[in-house]
């Protein structure tokens, strides 16, 4: 995890970006404007829908990391947004996490895959794939780090700490997640009167023992929910060596003051995800109208994500001072 | 669920093959001849050898799909195995769904995919995509059902459902797998005396409550392990709305006695997945060699996966009997 610390401590800012890209974020006129360019590069015209939305999601991802470059430390595209358009928006999603390491951003894959060891070991390739000609690991997917969940048990877990430790990147095990039904599996008692989400905290310092770094923090962080801020405190607690993810500030409804409990001493510990908050900035600036440039959109979606990054840091080092 | 009851009626077979190509299933030599035409496609020498995988998994994959087609109700291809080859492999999982429904198959996306709810509604796209311009939902991944992680609850599980609906498609919750490390989460004794795999039990009969079909199943089924025989016999009567897919026979360990028990009393109710048994079954015929021909190598892995599945389907069959 030392790798992300580093980036957390240049930009003195624990927050990460959701490059999460929906018809509800991405302008309906930029999606439009690629109609034309994309309806005479595909056979079937049922192909069109899908093209477009990956072609101006990748250009509308490409505006806000110029932007928030340097002002943030990491990205977070979620790639269930880029499976909705099917195979062409995995080629996006692919894009996106390689133009964000090209601008000297940690790219975490928020991809929760999860299977039986044989098959989390192929997934595990999201870290550090096929050997090439030459024998060096090939990068397919261009992710510094990826979540993953924790109810296929250790072996499912194993590959993905085997792969992060060779290839020097980081994964996330989701502990308490932010949504509201998560309370229906996670918060369950257990027979000795702990909860699971507290069972699952144990695994992940455990999964992590062997991969502590320099900053003491292990390649095996977790997924903590900014909606809970009480449990996040005590999970800070329950697992010293374990950086936290932490999902559900802003549109979600946590508050910089919910997270606050979620860092160590030093600050650190935690790095605290926006989505919507910020890719759809834009949509709360009044500057938009249907009869824009395409660029001219780009350049309101991008001055809006940077203003909002700029506000987000801002607000977290307020709660954290 | 109708639809898969009625392929496996059809075929008089209750059982999946799992399409999860590696490089210790698919022969090596067919995978190098692919690589002078991928050389020659390719911009950048680094892209071969998972370009060169890609198109050897499909030609593998319709050899078997070839071979398997009215013998079998349903193929279950692996995403991790693409994911494995990077964007280029998705692809090729993509074709292969295409591929298998066009063969009459039924195709059981084993994507094993979960997150919150406004991020599950864009998972559940695997299902049902994006509307096209006349405004019919366009079918962007050829899955007739996908695998689903319960860990999130409710609201990660709902878009799913309300996808399967709309589409006449199904999902399989994850309860019980089959791996050995699956019992440190998935067996934990809760409060009340109940097993966490228990609890799920009845969370995925409720959610699958409002779309029992004819046959008496509802479009949310389980995934329960062929190595748990008591628990799967037990599961059965706990959710007798649920259909099960049953990984783990062959390979894994699970014997046609194991899986016996999960089978309702007319001999529905459950599909048995093989992979590795089918896909990898020419590696135990002795008719390989490193110099055959390409078509000599497909022809032997499709006469060897054809006979393993009429191997299977005797061996379902006379255990059930």
């Amino acid at each position: 995890m030392d790798k992300l610390i580093e980036a957390i401590k240049a930009t003195q800012n624990p927050s990460v970006v959701g490059l999460d890209p929906t018809d509800q974020v991405v302008p309906a006129a930029l999606i439009d404007s690629f109609r034309e360019e994309v309806a005479d590069q595909v056979d079937d015209p049922a192909e069109i829908p899908a093209m477009q939305r990956a072609v101006a999601y990748f250009e509308f991802n490409r505006a806000i990391i110029d932007a928030i470059a340097g002002i943030v430390p990491a990205v977070k595209p979620q790639i269930a947004m880029y499976e909705a358009l099917g195979p062409a928006g995995v080629d996006t999603y692919e894009m996106t996490c390689e133009y964000a390491q090209s601008q000297g951003l940690y790219v975490l894959g928020d991809v929760k895959r999860g299977d039986i060891g044989s098959t989390a070991a192929a997934y595990a390739k999201h870290l550090g794939g096929l050997a090439a000609n030459n024998g060096e690991a090939l990068d397919l997917w261009h992710e510094d780090a990826v979540t993953v969940n924790p109810y296929l048990g250790t072996d499912g877990i194993t590959p993905f700490v085997d792969a992060a430790q060779a290839a020097d990147k980081d994964m996330f095990v989701l502990v308490r997640t932010s949504n509201p039904s998560s309370k229906e599996i996670q918060e369950l008692e257990l027979a000795d009167g702990t909860r699971l989400y507290e069972r699952v905290a144990d695994l992940v310092e455990g999964w992590g023992a062997d991969t502590i770094g320099a900053s003491g923090y292990s390649r095996v962080g977790a997924v903590v929910g900014a909606t809970h801020p009480e449990q996040g405190k005590q999970l800070r607690e329950r697992m010293p060596h374990t950086f936290f993810l932490v999902p559900g500030y802003g549109a979600q409804g946590g508050t910089a003051a919910d997270v606050a409990g979620m860092f160590d001493e030093q600050g650190s510990g935690a790095i605290v995800n926006s989505s919507r908050g910020i890719i759809g900035a834009w949509r709360k600036n009044g500057g938009y109208s249907d009869g824009m440039s395409a660029d001219d959109m780009l350049g309101l979606v991008a001055s809006s994500a940077r203003d909002a990054a700029l506000a987000m840091r801002d607000d977290l080092e307020a709660a954290l001072a």
